[in-house]
């Protein structure tokens, strides 16, 4: 009876409607407000993902003012629901809402955002549809919510708009549109309340930056995770496992880790954790071989507990109330459970050498996931683990490696708002090439890292040109086990495919100081355009693009227009992929001087330029003044604290600083100051000669630097 | 701070787990159950379309024991909303969930129920998302909410189910499945409460009338609304319009009425709704002229509101908060906006003559509604008015025609449970011509009436193909003022056309006592084949077909298919259209003898038949032992009261007894009894010749039967 009293008043209580509503904003570090309509649920996206705010270093980045009018943003209550409104200007562009893979403009979209498989549309079903977005006009948003949210992203209208669209007679005047302008994104959080965040620029980029950092920081991946994996066939055997690495290391190709599918497991679909006994029957022997050929394993698991697995009866107090391909799914956000879980995980894989684990299926399809009216024994809503069981198994696996203080570099199907701290890249199953980068692209507005892995391909050149982008993306990954297509099945192209590979090997010095700027300062290491200086400068981007003309205007035309298939690539280096059957592409350079990587050459700036297709290379376009730090070509990472030579390489006409960062490249120390940003400089000398320096080592600290060569890229050109 | 408490309380509430709950079933009619979960919400499908249930036709159809397992019902309240769960038997199949246009057998699927325009796919994203299923085992479930609904039609397995699907190793075992077992359909309603309605057998048939006559029964459209309709050019002049409506004269083209678009108004998109000074300055005058050449007018209006409009000021108080392309929405739920509204509508265009409205826009899409966060007078929510909409312009615009006691039969884009007896036929924007076949039979599961109208085509073939379904359709339909097309637009099939819509006219007593079965005892005039008797019989349809053989065993392999391509018209037709570029198409006969509609010669008994493709016919059987009554050809349909000469068509080798409906056809007459059945017999005189007899008119009763002819199609056979 008082539970019919309470409902009752609820319903009256949300039944009244409320008037619009200011939220009051609280400053809880430079740049970074927080404030909250209604009553906010206690378990939101922070309380899956728990991440730790690196809140120096969002001081140094320093204080800015409130970027948005403030009695624009407002939230009510009705019918049980949030309803949130924040400010459009005219002009402005919108980016984010996690891992979209065909638009990076999202202004005028509507999305739901529910944690899923892909499925062909941008319409916020995807593997991490997280609740931020960033605005060209240098702020963003987020959302703190684990329920699915329905976003106007701008394309609703309201009646008492300070900027109403304007009514137009569809019969005769010929500028009616479908879709009239709306001066706000609104969004529908159905919970009686929620915490939003929102984050000063000045630029979209410092947005981003606060945004991360505010959710911990970028994770800065063992030396090793950036090296090469290979994943290799389901039923293959320990014995067939080794004879791979051995083929990859007698073709002299990199590999760093591979990746065991489901067969390496007793049964599977649902999982027994626990390893087959003929098909691995000795699985520490396996780890210790494989180590000392410097080669990690990686484990595919889905969450799911087969009836056969020796932890499913212990764990039988905390599954929720439907199944999984008949296994049981475990309330990871209880803490018994977790226990229970993840400890099987460390004895049994942990402990014999087990470098990661690549987690599938956390993220849909809804008829194989478990529904939304589904129970679960912690009271949460099935919703909300749906929305955050990629944060809780990301942030569960990464803690038992961080036990160990070891670093993981890992894969996982489904993230979400609050994990930009986890070792984990996103794949799926969807394979279009040109949506590949587009991810990649949207990744870097929301703390999300992307693969494009290389799967399969009907051509050679397809191959190579998937295989160019994997060695440009935050983890360097073959997955082609179901096709069987090896590196090296294409001859047409094994020549190229073995020099982009030796390429990213070299490559690791740059890309493991790209992921430090993630980690300590925010700043993706794959990002898309529209973040970088030189990019919005060029004009104001538009929702509504007006007449183009190429002809006469290149250069409107080509800011007006979405850009998803160039990226930039650590601090210096812009991307532009081919795709197969292309034998030439367009490449917009932003304001300012851009060189050739490979010669160094220069190639343009502020301006687009059209680049022919070749076999050998992708195009790769480095700033002004920029040094990229190479090593040696190899087939594995350094070890742990081991010592490399450096070619330094200096592109442009000007001088140039870099900062480089080292550390052991493998343990949780530098969390504790085990770390240096060494300083690298290429100066004119009295006699005009470019000359290079670098700082010296602190004493105490981590030094893997070897010899230094500096080479001048542009200095003939 | 007491919403703070009670919203505190809620929470608190909701976050405790409920355990299964059984649902007490209180019955409201023979056959028909109501239970209820929760605190079921003020405003459900019901309050939008205010049946009246039509309680004596149900004692009529009789009592049945409740058909379920009472034990096997639940519903819980979990995180504020209802938890809804039905059992489903093994190999059992369900159909319903409104207007799908893909599929039929709804088992192992997963839908959200909102309204909006079809967008390709069937999510639950349709113009009319009904929320009941039929299933074949003969029993109904009506879901009563006006929220969004999240369906799991057995997709969904529990761990504790009495009946669970087995875990299999998807390593080896080549049984393994993606999409194991579920024995149960489940469904979340988002609110603290939800009213569900159960209906009884034993038939599906039977089920799906208890539903319709639970819901008012279906509509009796007048006479003329079963003729021909022809939608003209939208910027048409009153003149143009006379124009066409004479060329279909002088061609000798039946037409009862016309359909003017957008430009009869001064502006469209949004909406005056007056008449354009310009292209019409003389309304009434014009709908006199069309009176007189029997042909009626019927407008085009969505609901939204122009600043320009002469209503706009007098509805401000009752506008919801978001526009519509820039025009008001008005919050059509509450009494004194409704009459502010229809009030002019009533004056401006029904005094002078309109006989009915095609109301578009009520469905879809979001981008073009008023997004989920508006908020509205009343205090509903966005959703509820949503789902919603169509519902209330029906019942409102349907409401002003009664009032003057006459009938209309209008066109609508959106309708929901509830709207059973409105009488309007749904139609859209989408163009696929086999689904528009499917969503002709799914229409037939779920209380709604459909048009697969004729707009353009690619080739005369196709014209032709479209043009013989639109004749076996609630609606008569050609929408072609944007492509120009006319019926005898295309001279190969202008004779075949002309033949087939004189067809159509000749088939009005048909189709209107069909209709009669549909509002007196809820049969749906157009169904699909598995309400049919003799099709069931043939032997259980499965979720999952077994491997099939169509060479042994053709018969298994016809009821295990998906049929979506044969409907049922009236009760005695079966109908296999071609589409274009089909030479032959097999017809799946249900049990029973079926003889040719043309030629009236045997061509199966509950088997599959070939039926080659021609240009003069679609291919439409008849039931053993049925009397089919046609008039002459004509253009227009019989007036009110007029009395016109039948040909009573016997078909098969068995006596027949037919029951003919007879009323004014015009007005609301006959729901104070002024209607007849009369019986028409064939049996077999002493001769063994077929005497065919009709029953005598009763005394004060409508009789619009002139002289009566006997044909006996069979008999040369």
């Amino acid at each position: 009876m008082i539970r019919l009293t309470v409902a009752l008043l609820f319903l009256f209580y949300f039944s009244t409607p409320t008037l619009s509503q200011e939220i009051q904003w609280e400053p809880i570090a430079p740049g970074v407000w927080k404030g909250s309509s209604g009553l906010p649920e206690a378990y939101d996206l922070w309380s899956a993902a728990k991440p730790a705010t690196k809140l120096a270093a969002l001081e140094k980045l320093g204080a800015e003012v409130f970027p948005l009018n403030q009695a624009e943003i407002t939230g009510i209550q009705q019918d049980g629901n949030t309803y949130l409104r924040f400010p459009l200007e005219r002009g402005e562009q919108i980016f984010g809402f996690g891992l979209n893979f065909k638009t990076v403009h999202q202004r005028g979209r509507i999305l739901r955002l529910h944690v899923d498989h892909y499925g062909g549309t941008d319409n916020g079903r995807t593997h991490a549809p997280v609740p931020f977005y960033v605005s060209d006009r240098g702020y963003g948003v987020f959302v703190n919510s684990a329920r699915y949210l329905d976003i106007y992203a701008g394309s609703a209208s309201r009646l008492d708009s300070d900027d109403p669209p304007e009514a137009r007679d569809r019969n005769t005047d010929a500028t009616w549109t479908a879709s009239p302008y709306s001066d706000a994104v609104e969004v529908l959080v159905p919970a009686a309340g929620v915490t939003v965040y929102v984050f000063a620029g000045p630029t979209p980029l410092e947005a981003v930056q606060r945004f991360n950092l505010f959710n911990g920081g970028g994770p800065l991946p063992p030396r090793w995770g950036l090296g090469f994996t290979q994943r290799v066939h389901r039923l293959y055997s320990q014995e067939e496992v080794i004879q791979e690495v051995n083929a990859f290391e007698e073709r002299g190709f990199p590999l760093d880790f591979v990746g065991l599918e489901p067969g390496w497991q007793s049964k599977s679909y649902p999982n027994t954790f626990s390893w087959d006994p003929i098909r691995f029957p000795n699985p520490a022997e396996l780890a210790q071989t494989l180590k000392e050929k410097g080669v990690g394993i990686n484990l595919w698991i889905n969450p799911y507990v087969s009836p056969d697995a020796p932890l499913y009866n212990r764990l039988q107090p905390y599954y929720g109330s439907h199944t999984v391909w008949a296994g049981a799914v475990p309330d990871l956000s209880m803490d018994r459970a977790q226990e229970l879980y993840w400890e099987y995980f460390r004895r049994e894989h942990l402990d014999i050498g087990v470098s990661g684990y690549k987690i599938d299926e956390v993220d849909g399809y809804d008829r194989w996931l478990w529904p939304d009216v589904a129970t679960f024994p912690s009271g949460l809503a099935a919703e909300q683990l749906r929305q955050t069981y990629g944060l809780l198994v990301q942030n569960q696996s990464a803690d038992l490696f961080r036990q160990q203080n070891r670093r993981t570099w890992g894969l996982v199907r489904a993230s979400n708002g609050g994990g930009v701290s986890f070792p984990y890249v996103l794949y799926n199953d969807y394979y279009n090439h040109r949506d590949f980068i587009t991810a990649l692209i949207n990744s870097g507005y929301s703390g999300l890292l992307w693969t494009p892995e290389a799967r399969a391909s009907e051509t050679a050149e397809e191959w190579l040109r998937r295989f160019q982008t994997v060695v440009f993306s935050p983890m360097a990954m073959i997955n082609a086990w179901a096709s069987g297509t090896k590196p090296w099945t294409y001859p047409e192209v094994a020549e190229q495919v073995k020099a982009m590979a030796l390429l990213r090997m070299q490559m690791i010095p740059y890309w493991y100081t790209s992921f430090a700027h993630y980690h300590f300062e925010g700043i993706p290491p794959f990002r898309g355009m529209n973040l970088e200086p030189g990019f919005h400068d060029l004009g104001a981007t538009d929702a509504t693009p007006g007449p183009l003309d190429l002809e006469s205007n290149p250069y409107e035309e080509a800011i007006k227009r979405e850009i998803k298939d160039q990226y930039m690539a650590g601090p210096s280096l812009l991307v532009a992929p081919f795709f197969a059957g292309e034998t030439s592409r367009t490449v917009l350079l932003p304001k300012g001087n851009w060189y050739d990587f490979y010669d160094g050459r220069y190639v343009g700036n502020g301006e687009i330029i059209e680049v022919p297709a070749g076999p050998d290379q992708i195009p790769v376009f480095v700033r002004e003044g920029s040094l990229i730090p190479l090593m040696e070509p190899r087939l594995h990472a350094p070890g742990p604290d081991e010592r490399v030579d450096l070619e330094i390489r200096h592109y442009g006409r000007e001088a140039a600083t870099y900062w480089y960062y080292d550390d052991d490249g493998y343990s949780f120390d530098f969390e504790k100051g085990a770390y240096t940003w060494r300083e690298f400089k290429v100066e004119k000398d009295g006699q005009g000669n470019w000359r290079g320096t670098v700082s010296a080592a602190p004493a105490g600290k981590p030094n893997t630097i070897g010899n230094v060569r500096w080479k001048f890229m542009s200095s003939g050109n």
